[in-house]
């Protein structure tokens, strides 16, 4: 096995050490920037971290968040998120920051879950319709909670909760998202549930949904597709 | 104001102080059984709970695990959720059991998340097809990971994912789960997503999905009818 | 005692009770919209919460953090922390915003710690030199990280690190934060130390900066008077 | 210094890091399949785990739970705890599920502790004596809370508290347990006291128990056999 | 219901709403010193403390540790816990102090649990022969790992781990222990196992420890007379 | 690259491995002892520790915290903090203790903070000044509490607010404290602000403290030429 084998190993095991910290109730110490190969690494307080002699104040800046991203896809929007393996000194603090461009008239971001962080949504340009639904609460079932949002509102979207943003103006919308992990996680509801590979078994879906199963191979066929 | 709705108030705040407990990365105290009625409650180690002179090997037990419990609905399984209102001497130590009924041929518990609890099945009786689907992995997609479980089968759906299990055998199943939460939550892909009240609007569910809005309002129409 | 004292009782512990939420390891519900007084709260899932059938989309909802706040004032700055108080339905999620303002010519943000925080600094318009210095790292002393930011440029200052922003435009900047915590806390170091209440005795503090006496009062002087 | 051992290390250091996600408050991914070798390994959100395109449904299957074990002991009990390690796919999940199996006529789980993990105990076969005892409760000493326990039931038995299982049927008993941990750690009471390497001096023990010191040394030569 | 009794109820929730804080991983506040009547408490961001008006620096003061306790009981050992109820500046912080007296001459702090902290005893004056042991690690059973202790040692008991200290010398000893807990717990082994209300019965303790019934109930009722 | 630097890395990250435990709710494990080379490294439940059987008494040992340490510098103080990396046996349980040695007639342990533990410091030996001052609380600013502390003295240092100690006595004085964290780090306010490498900006300073640069300049050079 070559020694640049063994490096890469090492080198995986020194992120994986210091992100196990991403989460920890408390940190044990200032930062620990991410380092790509531990030979550029040090024993900083027992962690393997970049040497903070070696650290630099760009470690700690991520640029062009004012940018705006291409819609042209299928739903319509572009969600850019700005985690620790773009901003290495995010690592093991626990937050994330995203920018979500819309394109006019119906630009997207699908009804999705983050199964690990809230989201706290800053609306700078545009107007959006945007709402999230609750787990099955006894006696009360699934409840929407949606609202138009315009520039200046600031919009929570609970931990876990299936949510969605949809631009309903004539002008692109653009907003700037802040999640409460370091790896909020994606799950969008219509792509995991008829677009996993393999595929969840026809007969499973079209009970579940209460569809044709002629609809639910329609279903699969576009979300097989991909976004 | 009534002395009633005060104490009724009092009372919910006692649930509500210790319930805070249950996921504290460690106890305060050896338990804390759960109280209907302040004045049932005492001061015990800085939290109100039930006296432990009047705690009674009764508020650790629950009974008729064993017993099947009806698959007669829409989807043909029945899950009995174990929590600490039926057994209040789970109350703040962060787990929960479940006994779960299918009925023969296509019991289904149908797609669900636990946004705050993994999941570990363990098949009693019968025949399940059971799988989960993770999240958007990057160049990955989302994963389905499926299997048929027999008796004696231990299974894991960890926390957050898209998970099922269906009865592909001529006999009734029966799971024991326990979850990883004194309150799991649970949100059903298909009743979240096409039955919350209000219903989230046809055009971003249609584009959501790729559906022509005529399905969209038959999904709803179906599913705001309930389970 | 009147029944409105009782009921102020009653209406802190409420909001003790579901605030306790606020830094579990886990949420135990989907949300718990803070209450003001008891009689408008429900027992919903062990917690003592606004009633989800009284929550509206307006509970997760907070306005004109796009809107200008004046920066007349000694530091020539201006900071709208949006917490739980402000935005309801934050609570007991762990995450807070801010919107900063920055004067031409020297408005400062000065030097500060959020003893439970990391801050996610976005540059909305303007430029400002920003930066935070570390903890005594042996062998290293106190390092600090300073930089220009400029519009779309977003900075992290570690939790616990003292930090600043200083505009070195001539025009006004404006930043948005967010915070991993529902309640940072800000320690100005400037007013926590010479501006204390009581003062911390001359002898200490002319000690420790190694500062004449009257240096020492000179400064109390100042910060007795507030920012 | 060989490269296989070079590549063990590694292989610790890998378990080691993922590991380490086992009871932090919240997953920073999916799940995270243990690995043997790191050559098996690839970097999967910051985390060393096995290949997610590796993996299978098998990693987070166990079967068999439902197989009688061998009480032929002196205890006459038998207990089967399927953690990370005989099911990869329950690793940094913080949960584990056990069988016990008792003979007829006094197999006994004696008393012992989790100091990790509280336990939910489900009988599923035989009738079962239970019990725990509480720490030293002001005035109150430490209370036993016992119970015959019948298939059908769950009980609980707080983390950290004395507990133990008797079976007094003359038929066999089987019990499926969940603990709130990935490794809750078994402290036996009569083994750890008495049968510790090297033996707690008998001065302290005989003083402890006020016990005779031959009682003490009778009890040593017992428990220094094992179990 | 007297206004009264509702008072208490209340006190007893203001208490029970911040120690619910007391494991939390961060705090919320920089301190919430215990009320133990409502009425001398207000909301201090979003938890009901002391109103820190009227906090004062005693609040965060206890007097006396170094006073000799007596140590003429059975054990000839005594342990001052201070925790929350007798600092109430502690409260919420999640760690205590102890002091330990001990006679000379076999003084004894029999073997015990602290199911919910680490401890780290220092040596104050005199010579102790302390130690703990393992759980039950495989291969390898329980390991006992006990030490000679003189004035200036500093020696850790992990958590749930059995341990003591004995006076070995001529002299009395006192140690100051820290508790990594606001309330550590204690499960004194010989008198939970022993000494429970109601008691274990005969045959489920004859079998575990392999005594004669007769020895079991001579111990029994040594430790129904208590400490 | 050489066998040797492999190994220092592994070595590197077994420490990064384990100490990733320090702050976790729950440990995994009865104890975690560092290791300085993974080649005295065994897989001990999941987490690469020293070997048990290697590990020794020792391992929880340190000796010596009743010796002074010279109080001889120009703060007349002396801080031996006692940590995982002196007491290999705290790894990874989150509590460190410190000796404080402090000069008569002003020995002064200077304004600081701990961003990461609360503080319990008892008085051996003396007589001592100590206080802290709170973070900005809504109309009351910044709370000093200051108390004269003698022997025997117990006082609490709330975590994340800037405290001191000064000696007022002709007697030297001794203080043991206790930090809830394995690294609870220091950030000295004087040497922080004024002492940083690069020093921060004089402007940024002068406004800050409201004082003339030439102030600042005098500052900054008494503190860039360290304690």
């Amino acid at each position: 096995m070559s020694a640049h084998k063994i490096l890469t190993f090492v080198g995986l095991l020194a992120i994986a050490s210091y992100v196990a910290y991403a989460t920890d109730p408390t940190q044990l110490q200032d930062f620990c920037v991410g380092v790509n190969h531990p030979h550029d690494a040090v024993f900083v307080n027992g962690l393997l971290c970049k040497n903070p002699m070696d650290v630099t104040p760009e470690d700690f800046l991520f640029q062009g968040i004012d940018e705006p991203r291409s819609t042209n896809n299928r739903m319509g929007s572009n969600v850019t998120l700005v985690n620790a393996s773009l901003l290495p000194g995010l690592n093991a603090l626990g937050i994330s920051v995203a920018r979500v461009d819309y394109a006019p008239y119906g630009g997207l971001n699908a009804p999705h879950i983050h199964p690990r962080a809230t989201e706290v949504l800053t609306v700078i340009e545009g107007t959006l319709f945007a709402g999230f639904v609750t787990s099955n609460i006894p006696n009360m079932g699934n409840k929407f909670f949606g609202r138009i949002l315009k520039k200046g509102d600031v919009f929570v979207f609970p931990q876990g909760m299936i949510h969605f943003q949809f631009n309903i103006a004539k002008t692109p919308a653009v907003a700037i998202s802040h999640l409460s992990s370091q790896n909020p996680g994606v799950i969008t509801i219509g792509a995991a549930t008829f677009g996993s590979k393999p595929p969840i078994s026809v007969d499973v879906l079209s009970k579940a949904f209460q569809l044709n199963p002629k609809v639910v191979n329609y279903l699969q066929s576009r979300f097989q597709m991909g976004p």
